[in-house]
């Protein structure tokens, strides 16, 4: 098992509470627990640099204000993820490549009090295979019309929220099925996202010469009730800088399949290739592919 | 805070092992509370008996099964909790009433063994008083149409997970606009379920000297989407040994403004009265009304 630095965010200690991960640390009463009843974050550390803090602390207050959860400010958690990265290079090792992850619960029942904590981990061996390798896909209906989260707040389709279990059965869907993730479509036929992750898609136009002249990167419309990507939007801003068009949805599947590439992004897998797409390949030309997203990584790296 | 009687299952100890809810018992990497993966049951317990207990197993199981989730035997949980109701006759006091808690987690990440456990307690006050006075609902969409279930068994929509968010939202949101609880519908216009419990309503059939000739129990059909009801189970049966017509939708709102009365039931609250939905009252004969609800009430008491 991966060794897990815990500190856990408290009114009485404005640096944080470290605990010890090995030890149980929740109360079994704790809404989090019994209801999936709160939000959290997975960020990414590379060499001591938590990339993209501010977006995902952003979307954590809008999420948690989308659950009527009150949470503690933005300076208490960076305190917390000070000490818990401090404690990981003193206890596990050098800071190079750690997830944290930030959770808060609803807290124990009665008691009207969040739990929030900060965990720090190495992260998951197969996040680099699969961004090495591509991965193969398969699209899921996720039971809702694209127009729900404007009509229907209370389902928190713009929260990322504890209550993931629907996601979860997604992914053993797609492993059942030899596949290694899921994009979800909408009932009315529209691609939203994958269980843990942003889809983007790119086309590019050559002259005769073989030259590529425009470069488009595309992301399903955010108003259709999927979670903004802080790794989306970061991207994009970069690849604008950088001279591409962006675009984006509604999408449909078609517009995968015609795609030069399509790629699954998220703040610890990063960019990650989709080879197939139920079954079928994704992109004509494979060196295109692979140019393509050779750029957008190395943009995607440069992020800070 | 009311006070919580613990008890985990455990391999190596056939009877469950006791802990203190007032410690923490959980570990914070548990995916029961970082991912919502899981599933439970509520029961309640009179004077000492758990009702309907092996309806509630038997859905347990069925969750489990859908999240593929191994989970220990039936004579396991059932040993766990005698000694639960044990320990809470000797800490807390007599088993008049008792809510009994089941709750399987996935486990600690990485270590590929769920956590389970029992959790006794006593009832919230508001259950009795609901019970007794009735309650408001409004309807609420849930986002789902009614045939998903079948076609995407992913969406977990038989199981009942502690992935529980959108449900404890939806509940808010009833407190919000002067509400106690809510009744969702399928995009389709079906009525389904409440976040905790199952819809029933009612019609009766008078003669022309005000004898009531026909009594028709009816609730939504339970493959749209829902959770079987335990309690909805068990009172059918009663009433159809006590003369009762049984009908299974698909309902309507307008089935539900019709009806001679309208109940949430669950295990815990029991039959609860709906006096208004979205405002309007239900039954258009305050009496008969109260009639149903009286003898529903008995039936359903009487249950083991």
């Amino acid at each position: 098992m991966t060794q897990t630095v815990l500190v856990f965010l408290d009114r009485a200690l404005p640096d944080g509470r470290i605990e010890d991960a090995t030890k149980p640390q929740l109360f079994a009463t704790d809404l989090g627990a019994t209801r999936g009843d709160g939000v959290f974050e997975t960020a990414l550390v590379l060499d001591g640099h938590v990339r993209k803090l501010p977006a995902h602390l952003h979307r954590m207050t809008h999420s948690a204000a989308l659950l009527d959860l009150d949470i503690p400010d933005h300076t208490v958690w960076e305190r917390a993820i000070v000490t818990a990265l401090d404690e990981y290079q003193r206890v596990v090792g050098p800071l190079t490549e750690v997830v944290v992850k930030l959770v808060v619960t609803r807290g124990v029942e009665g008691a009207h009090e969040p739990t929030c904590w900060v965990a720090a981990s190495a992260p998951a061996p197969a996040a680099k295979r699969q961004r090495e390798e591509g991965i193969d896909v398969l699209l899921l209906d996720r039971g809702y019309d694209s127009d729900v989260a404007e009509r229907a707040p209370w389902l928190l389709l713009g929260a990322k929220t504890l209550s993931y279990a629907v996601n979860m059965a997604a992914l053993r869907y797609a492993h059942a099925h030899g596949a290694d993730d899921i994009i979800f479509t909408s009932t009315d036929g529209q691609v939203l996202e994958g269980p843990t992750s942003t889809v983007l898609l790119a086309h590019a136009e050559k002259d005769d010469a073989g030259r590529v002249t425009l470069k488009r990167l595309v992301t399903p419309r955010l108003d259709s009730g999927i979670l903004p990507g802080t790794s989306q939007g970061a991207l994009f801003a970069a690849a604008k800088d950088a001279g591409w068009e962006l675009g984006y949805g509604p999408l449909v599947p078609e517009d995968l399949f015609d795609a030069d590439a399509v790629w699954l992004i998220s703040s610890v897998r990063l960019l990650t290739p989709v080879n197939h797409l139920d079954g079928k390949p994704i992109g004509s030309d494979p060196d295109l592919s692979k140019a393509l997203t050779e750029e957008l990584a190395a943009l995607f790296d440069a992020i800070h």
